[in-house]
């Protein structure tokens, strides 16, 4: 089937990722928009305006649902509501893309698990949209083609600048913690590049030098162990200086038993049989996130970003959170 | 006074690097060799032949210092036997300048503290050389200086190429693991760079794919809490390519509240209120481990490395390595 009619429910988090793909999806059709509580949709109003598409605009993301039955959702509500958000949508039957983490405890996680099993065939996945980077694909697909050997030790990095944020970052209850919400991404790189689950983690956080954040925290470190005696460290922070030529500094570095790879988004190098690193990697072709859910849901390819990984990437940020409140290693 | 009398006892380790250092000294006399139990000390003999200088050579350590009655002394024994041959030295009242670690077990640094207690005005360092590391250095200062604020994250690596390795690796009673041997300088660049005391370490390490080198590891994490929350990360591996262009891989990022530091051996970047990080910041220029090492035993300065900083990153390596061994955080 053709994904013909989708919608979208608040506009926290990244669905310019989606508006950008949707002039190459030209028979996707923007049904349905709803606030979310989180704010006005003027943003996704004005862009539908402007590219063609009329949806019928909504306060009650349910009523949304119900009404313009779209086939797909893109869930951009407040964070925690993206598990029950999640939920509401697939127990419909509609496939959803959801801003990550997909839930911000372990309970609304179970309980997102539990939906999902009783709906299989609904394609859900979270935003990890720094996969469709070229630099974190290629070293992907390197690591996958054998490039480095047995993957065995990672290290990756998150650091951002901390700008100006809206007040529901200050409290855990509605941001999550800088883990979940900036370190996810690292996360997901990690455990995706080495193909190994995670067996135990232990973390740290802190939100020292906040400027008055609330509860927001500005550093953290993630130590996994993975299957086999794999290592992975994480490194977060949200202290990168105003005069750095970019909002963030993404940077993985892999190694395996034959080769390294170090990867930035827009960057790779290699050093293994072949390559002593001074020549820079071309990269690969990717497609977008969104591009790469719709052909899913269309049943035209697998989806780097599916139930599974959400899952998995979902329990890991949590498990790290919870071993930096608590100041134990956290196994599971 | 002045060192002219200088001793040393074996071969295993960075002993050239006092040899390097000694043109520069010509009032630094060798005055004694001993193999140390690491084999013959021809090496040291022919360098001695060939500058000018005529120790005579034992056998027995302790018999060399008390025969030729050396101000200092080089000592790169076996690993083992790094603590003892420390401690009969200083309580002979000659300063010492050891190989790292200066102890494999903490009783033996218990033994070792002790005897320094005893006898406090002996100056006592171990071979942290990459502290003379114009990159290194340079971070130091400039962090010192302010540079970058309050330091509140610090990312570490070392990483080596395994090559081929005596058999003295492959047990950990004469090796005493990766993380003392390898990434005890990775170690020291975080706490020495924080100026902050460790509180806690959580640490793994894995000896899988060490082409039958027994207990050696070739991969290792080490997560520290410093005290005010601060936090730093140490990756270790053995797995550089032999293709890559150098043995070794140093490198470390300080992450501070008003800028962030990287740094290599010969290079460092900085971005903060003044520098985007897009030129190269000129290196300060430094001494070497020895001229410190003399420049300390002859009251013209105090070194960088000394016996508090000995004691401190010996500590904190076994305490990485405790945690490695048992699976827990360790925090002493």
């Amino acid at each position: 089937m053709q994904l013909t009619r989708l919608a979208f429910i608040g506009t926290r988090g990244h669905y310019r990722l989606v508006l950008d793909a949707l002039p190459r999806l030209p028979h996707v059709r923007v049904v349905g928009l709803c606030d979310g509580s989180t704010g006005p949709v003027d943003p996704l109003t004005t862009w539908c305006q402007q590219n063609g598409h009329s949806p019928e605009a909504f306060h009650d993301y349910r009523k949304m649902l119900d009404t313009t039955r779209p086939q797909a959702v893109i869930i951009c509500g407040p964070f925690e509501h993206h598990a029950s958000m999640s939920i509401d949508a697939i127990s419909r039957g509609i496939h959803v893309l959801v801003e990550k983490p997909a839930a911000l405890t372990f309970e609304d996680l179970d309980r997102l698990r539990r939906a999902h099993q009783e709906h299989p065939d609904i394609h859900l996945a979270s935003m990890m949209a720094s996969r469709y980077s070229p630099g974190f694909f290629t070293a992907w697909k390197l690591i996958r083609d054998g490039a480095i050997g047995d993957v065995r030790l990672l290290n990756a990095r998150k650091s951002y600048k901390l700008g100006s944020r809206p007040d529901f970052y200050r409290e855990r209850e509605t941001y999550g913690g800088t883990i979940p919400w900036v370190g996810i991404h690292a996360i997901d790189w990690v455990l995706w590049m080495a193909g190994q689950p995670m067996e135990s983690v232990c973390a740290v956080h802190s939100g020292v030098s906040n400027e008055d954040l609330g509860t927001m925290e500005r550093s953290a470190l993630c130590q996994f162990t993975l299957a086999g005696e794999r290592f992975a460290c994480v490194s977060i922070d949200v202290f990168r200086p105003p005069a750095a030529p970019s909002h963030g500094d993404d940077w993985i570095r892999v190694v395996g038993t034959d080769g390294v790879i170090e990867s930035r988004p827009q960057s790779l190098s290699l050093i293994n049989r072949d390559n002593d690193g001074s020549a820079p990697v071309p990269l690969m072709p990717t497609t977008s996130m969104f591009e790469d859910f719709t052909a899913h849901v269309e049943g035209r390819s697998h989806a780097l970003l599916d139930a599974s990984s959400t899952f998995t990437i979902t329990q890991a940020a949590l498990a790290a959170r919870e071993s930096a409140d608590t100041g134990r290693i956290v196994s599971r």
